[in-house]
């Protein structure tokens, strides 16, 4: 069983794809091709909607699933003309809020450009600039700016969540590698020291850590399981012993990993 | 007018927010405190929600507004006793879809990590490591692999860019700055010259470049506004002679500037 789920925005299309992803989820058993179709914001581009939201209803010989988040009310109302399972989230939700709120809604696309915008935005870039000037260890110096410092061997996956972090909330995160110098001290790096109530450890299943080193370094004595169980323990211990807490990355998204170290040591979002 | 907003969740939340902040947006008139509540897994933590949301009431003087994703019915059931304007997602559109679809959902929380998710996490931890590996015009030779390259001046938003669509999209993007060298040749960069398919040009305000380099380098010739004002120019006439489609970022989000690029270019989202 095949069905086509359309996404469709007249701004960036990511709402409407996080909303259909999570509902589509619920349906494990059904196979969706997923299409978005962003800045749907004229007629003739709902035209365009309608036109292929019938061909994948022929092409299928299932009704379409219509996920939109569209704005203006003409346009809406064209593509509503799709004979669709329709998930209309303005219709159904901007009406009642603005009778309990008691004031009209601005029907405008997308995000403004105000003074809070424009400092949201360069939050985020100078989030990422810090993840970038602080990943892997390469400078330690900036660590009484960071929110959050990340730690775990290397690939554990400490750069992807530190900018996901940085991208999605405008959280400055760092992190330091636990390398083979660490293993052998045996104790905190001195540089981490002073940020104990910073630290977050990620870990990882020793298997996993072995199939991603070797991507990266094939058959090397740094991809080989031995080594990886050897650092993967010794992490955990360092993390146990200085009751640092730490997630287990391997069965988790990088959203999850992200969102329940925030949740955990209760950090905000900088961006809203 | 001041008004709490709860983002609330038994996942990540980041569903919640998006929905949330795109429906506040249209009202612009009011304050919004946005709270997010993720990993609300538990009858305990429901109560907790409960209790928060009574006291921001009595705090505001407002009712708060309450947008949950929340799957689990009974601990949905609890959370919508509190008096709140309440925006609930699944109540709302996934009995629909089941009566539509004919089959029931399967009502659980957050995304699985079968064999489809879990390719679907590597390619984009691939694509993260992908852009790191080719910012910035360090590596050039990799250029083959990737699915857009950026071309733009120093600080124009290249970076955030690529490790943007990388993280939410799994686009392998590449990035290659426009120095002065190439301002002085005046052509494309000989490395370019076989991927110009690929290429999307980045442009800005030479104002805001000015301000977003003095952050970096205060009273530089690099932050010049004349410095930043021959570099713009000179971007901007090498797209145009060449038919390179551009982008001016001065007043997009990442995202949108990553969506209209992938829009314009015609590239497919490769983590659904």
């Amino acid at each position: 069983m095949k069905r086509t789920a359309f996404f469709i925005s007249d701004g960036t299309g990511i709402t409407a794809e996080a909303l259909g992803n999570s509902l589509l989820a619920q349906f494990a058993d059904i196979v969706f091709e997923r299409i978005t179709l962003p800045y749907i914001d004229s007629i003739e581009k709902a035209h365009e909607v309608v036109t292929a939201v019938r061909e994948a209803h022929i092409k299928d010989g299932t009704k379409p699933i219509l996920i939109d988040t569209i704005v203006d009310e003409n346009i809406r109302q064209l593509i509503s003309q799709s004979e669709a399972i329709k998930i209309d989230i303005f219709s159904t939700f901007i009406k009642p809020l603005e009778s309990e709120l008691g004031i009209k809604s601005r029907y405008s696309v997308g995000q403004s450009h105000g003074i809070v915008e424009s400092q949201r935005y360069k939050n985020r870039i100078e989030s990422v600039n810090f993840a970038l000037d602080n990943d892997d260890g390469m400078r330690t110096r900036h660590y009484d700016e960071a929110d959050i410092i990340l730690v775990g061997v290397s690939r554990c996956g400490k750069t992807p969540t530190c900018l996901y972090m940085a991208l999605q909330f405008g959280v400055r995160a760092a992190n330091y590698p636990l390398t083979e110098d660490d293993l052998e001290s045996n104790g905190l790096p001195s540089c981490l020291k002073p940020y104990q109530n910073k630290l977050y450890g990620l870990t990882i299943d020793p298997f996993q850590l072995a199939a991603i080193r070797h991507e990266r370094r094939a058959n090397s004595r740094y991809a080989s399981l031995t080594q990886c169980e050897t650092e993967v323990v010794f992490g955990e211990q360092l993390f146990k012993s200085l009751k640092i807490p730490f997630i287990n990355t391997t069965t988790f998204s990088i959203e999850e990993i992200s969102t329940r170290i925030m949740a955990d040591r209760g950090l905000k979002r900088r961006i809203n």
